[in-house]
C-alpha cells in the first residue's frame, strides 16, 4: 500500500442524499490510495499495520468545496458594505483588482488568502483571479503549494470595466489567455485553467465567440455570474434584446454547459422558468452565495426550487461579495435566509435544512471536480476533522447537534485537521 | 486621583448621533474616577503621573450593550435551528430550561454562558434566567464576579409552559419573585433585577397584576417579548380580544414603560403604527435581534423607521434564538437583514448604514443604562479594545474600514482589552 493509505477516527458524517446524512460514532475512516476506502467500527485485520490518527471524538467531514469566489477581493472583505451590485464593482472591486498587475502588490496579497484558505474548511474552489497573466500564473503557484485542489481562472473583460482595469480589446483578452494557457500547461498537478468571462456587461461578442473558441480547443471548464440582481439583469437585457433570458447571453456563444463544457454560474438569484430548465438541459452548476446576495442587496436565490428540479447546486463564499470564507458560515447562511425568504416572499418554498445545505457544501459542489464530497468508496478522500471541545456543554449532545452548532459556531480554531485527495494538509 | 484612573492610546470611535462615528487616531482616552474624561493627542500635563496603556495601534470602542439574552439557552445556541418560536419554545426551550431547577446542571451551564460574555465584547446585558429563584440567584453571583454591568429577571410564567417549567400558579410566581427580591437585596454592585414576564401568552392576569404591584413597589425595571412572530401575535390577540395590539397586553397592567417603569421589548417586528406610537410615548426600549428573527423565521423589523421615529432602539444577540453571543455579528446581521427588507419588503426603508448600527449596539442599548455607551466627558468608561492584527491587508486601511471590517470578521481573539465604569476586565 502507498504512503497516501490510512485511517482516521472519530466521528464521521457525510451525505447520502440531498436529505439525509448519515453519522458513523466513534469509527474508521480508511483512506488506501488516495480515496476512501470504507467505513469500520473495527479496523479490519488487512488494514492493521497502516498509519492511525484518532481524532479524539472529533467529528470527521468531507472536505467542502467553495464553488464561487474572488482572490484579489479577500484584501476588502467586511468592508464598502454599502452599495448595491453595479455601483459596488465601480467603486470598489474594479479599483482593487487594477492593482494585480503590480505583482508587488498581488505576492503579499493572494499570499494572505491562500494562508486563509489553507486553513479552512475548504479542500475545492473554483476561484476568479483577475485579467492580470502573471498574477493569476502566481496565484496558481500559490495555490498549488497548498495542496487545495483548485480551478483557477484569468478574468476576461473588454467593456463597462475601468480603463485602469480592462483589457484593451476582445483579440488582446483572447491573446493573453491564450498566452495564459500555454504558460502553466504541465506546471502543476493540483491547479487547473477555467474559462472566466467575467459576465456579460464585461465582455464585447467578439471576445466571447473567441472564448468560445478556446473552450473548444482546451476543453476548459467555464465559470460566470447569471442572474444576480435587477439592475445587472435588465442592462443584458438592454445588451441582447432578442435573448429570452440573461443565460442565453452566454449560451448562444457556447459558453453555458452541455457536453464538454463544464460550467458553474454564480448566484441565480433571479433565473427564470426558461432559464431554470436550460441550466438543468445543459447541466450547468449552480453556486449559491447566501451572503454575498445579502451584502449586495441582490435577493435570495429559491434554492428549495432548484433541488426539488434536481439542478446541480453547491455552495460560495463569494468573496468579497461575501466577507466570510468560510463554507461552514456559508451553510448557516443559506438556511437562514431560506427561512427570510419563506417568510417574506414565497411560503410555499420551505426553508432549507440541514441537511441540505450540508449536501450543497459536501457533495452538491463537490461534484463539480468529480467523485468528491462523499465518504462512500471510491470518492477522493478530502476530510476536515472538527474539533468541538472549545464549545463546552453541560451535558451530551447527539452527533446531528454536533455539527449543526458547528455550522453556525465554528471558526478556525475548530479546524484541526485536513487532507485532499489522501494529502495530509495538516 | 482614584485607582480608576488611567489613559489608553489607540485609535478611538464612537457614536455621537446615529448617523456619525467619530475617530481619534492615535489619541488618549482618560478615565477619571470611572468616567470618561476627555481624547487628547497628547496627554495633557495633569495626566502626566497616571497609569498607561498603550494599544500599539488598535481600535478602542465603547462597551456594547446586549439588550436581550436567555442565559439558560446558551447551552442549545447552534441547535434546533428548524422551527418556528411557538414549536420552537415547546420543543427546546421549555425542556432545557426546565433542567435549572436543578443547581447542580445551572452550575456549570451558567458558568460556561458568564464565561464567553466576560471574554466577549459586550459590557452591558440585560438577561433572562428561568424561573428558578436558585439558579437565578447563581447566575447573578457568576454575573457579578466577572464585573459585568447586568439586569437579570427571574423569569415568570404561570400558563402555557410545560408542567416541568411553569410556575404553580400567579400566587406562587409573585411569592417567588418577591422572595428573590429581598434575597438578593443589597447583595450586589454591579448585578441588579429585573420583572421579567417571560410574554403574554405565558402569564395570567392575576400575575400581571402581582408583577404590578411588584413593580410599584421596588420600581423595578421590566423586560419581555413583543410583536415577534405572526402566530403569536394572533394568540395574544385571542387572548385578548379588546386589546388594539399586542403592546396594550402590557400596558392594561402598567408593564408597558412610562415614568418610573424604563422598559425593554424585545423584537417588535411587526408593531403596528399605533403600537409604535405607544412605545414612543411610554420611552419603551426595543431590543432588536436580527440573528434570532432570521434563525426563527419570525422576520425583519423596520429598524430604519424606528430610528426614524427617534425610539430608543439596541441590538440583542437573544440567545438561543440567536446562536451567536456576539454584538459585533448583530451589528453585521442587522446591517445584512435591513439590505434583504429593502430588497424584498420595502423599498422605501433604505438599509441600514455601519453608523447607525454602531451606535444601536453603543449608545443606542447602552442609555438604558445611564451614561453608557459614548467617549464623551462623563460617560461611564466602558471600553474594548480590538485588535485587527490577525485580519492582515496588503495596504493601509482607513479607520472606519478598520471597523467596519472588525465588525464583520472580528471574533473573541480580536477583543484584547475590555473596562466597564473604570474597572479592567482584562
Amino acid at each position: 500500500m502507498t504512503h497516501n493509505t490510512f485511517a482516521l477516527k472519530g466521528t464521521i458524517c457525510f451525505s447520502t442524499a440531498p436529505d439525509t446524512i448519515q453519522f458513523h460514532e466513534d469509527s474508521w475512516l480508511v483512506c488506501e490510495n488516495g480515496k476512501c476506502a470504507g467505513i469500520f467500527s473495527e479496523l479490519p485485520e488487512k488494514y492493521s499495520r497502516i498509519p492511525c490518527r484518532d481524532t479524539n471524538h472529533c467529528m470527521i467531514i468531507p472536505g467542502l468545496t467553495d464553488l464561487h469566489l474572488h482572490a484579489p477581493q479577500y484584501t476588502y472583505r467586511g468592508t464598502g458594505m454599502d452599495l448595491e451590485l453595479l455601483e459596488w464593482l465601480n467603486t470598489y472591486t474594479f479599483p482593487e483588482e487594477s492593482k494585480y498587475r503590480d505583482l508587488t502588490y498581488a505576492q503579499p496579497a493572494y499570499s494572505i488568502f491562500v494562508n486563509d484558505l489553507k486553513k479552512s474548511a475548504t479542500t475545492r474552489a473554483s476561484i476568479f483571479a483577475t485579467v492580470h497573466v502573471e498574477a493569476t500564473e502566481l496565484l496558481m503557484d500559490l495555490l498549488e503549494d497548498t495542496g487545495l485542489k483548485t480551478f483557477v481562472g484569468k478574468v476576461n473583460m473588454d467593456r463597462n470595466g475601468s480603463v485602469q482595469l480592462q483589457e484593451a480589446d476582445a483579440k488582446a483578452s483572447a491573446s493573453d489567455t491564450r498566452r495564459w494557457i500555454r504558460n502553466i500547461q504541465g506546471r502543476y498537478k493540483n491547479t487547473k485553467p477555467i474559462l472566466t468571462p467575467r459576465f456579460t456587461p464585461s465582455c464585447t461578442d467578439e471576445l466571447m465567440r473567441e472564448l468560445s473558441c478556446i473552450q473548444q480547443e482546451y476543453h476548459l471548464p467555464v465559470q460566470s455570474h447569471l442572474s444576480e440582481n435587477p439592475g445587472e439583469i435588465a442592462w443584458v437585457q438592454e445588451l441582447y434584446p432578442n435573448t429570452h433570458f440573461y443565460g442565453e447571453a452566454y449560451d448562444q456563444f457556447g459558453l453555458f454547459g452541455g457536453d464538454g463544457c463544464p460550467t458553474i454560474m454564480a448566484h441565480c438569484v433571479y433565473s427564470s422558468d426558461e432559464e431554470i430548465a436550460l441550466i438543468k438541459k445543459r447541466g450547468v452548476y449552480i453556486a449559491h452565495c447566501p451572503q454575498s446576495n445579502t451584502n449586495i442587496a441582490s435577493g435570495i436565490a429559491p434554492v428549495r426550487r432548484y433541488l426539488n428540479e434536481g439542478l446541480h447546486i453547491g455552495l460560495g463564499s463569494d468573496i468579497a461579495g461575501g466577507s466570510s470564507l468560510s463554507i461552514l458560515r456559508a451553510m448557516s447562511d443559506a438556511v437562514q435566509v431560506s427561512k427570510l425568504r419563506w417568510r417574506l416572499t414565497d411560503s410555499t418554498l420551505r426553508p432549507l435544512s440541514l441537511e441540505e445545505v450540508f449536501y450543497m457544501a459536501t457533495l452538491g459542489g463537490g461534484s463539480f471536480f468529480g467523485k468528491v464530497g462523499s465518504f462512500e468508496e471510491g470518492y477522493e478522500f478530502d476530510a476536515v476533522i472538527l474539533d468541538d471541545q472549545n464549545l463546552p456543554h453541560p451535558q451530551k449532545l447527539s452527533s446531528r447537534d454536533r455539527l449543526e452548532r458547528l455550522i453556525y459556531l465554528a471558526d478556525d480554531r475548530n479546524i484541526t485537521g485536513k487532507y485532499v485527495a489522501g494529502q495530509k494538509l495538516f
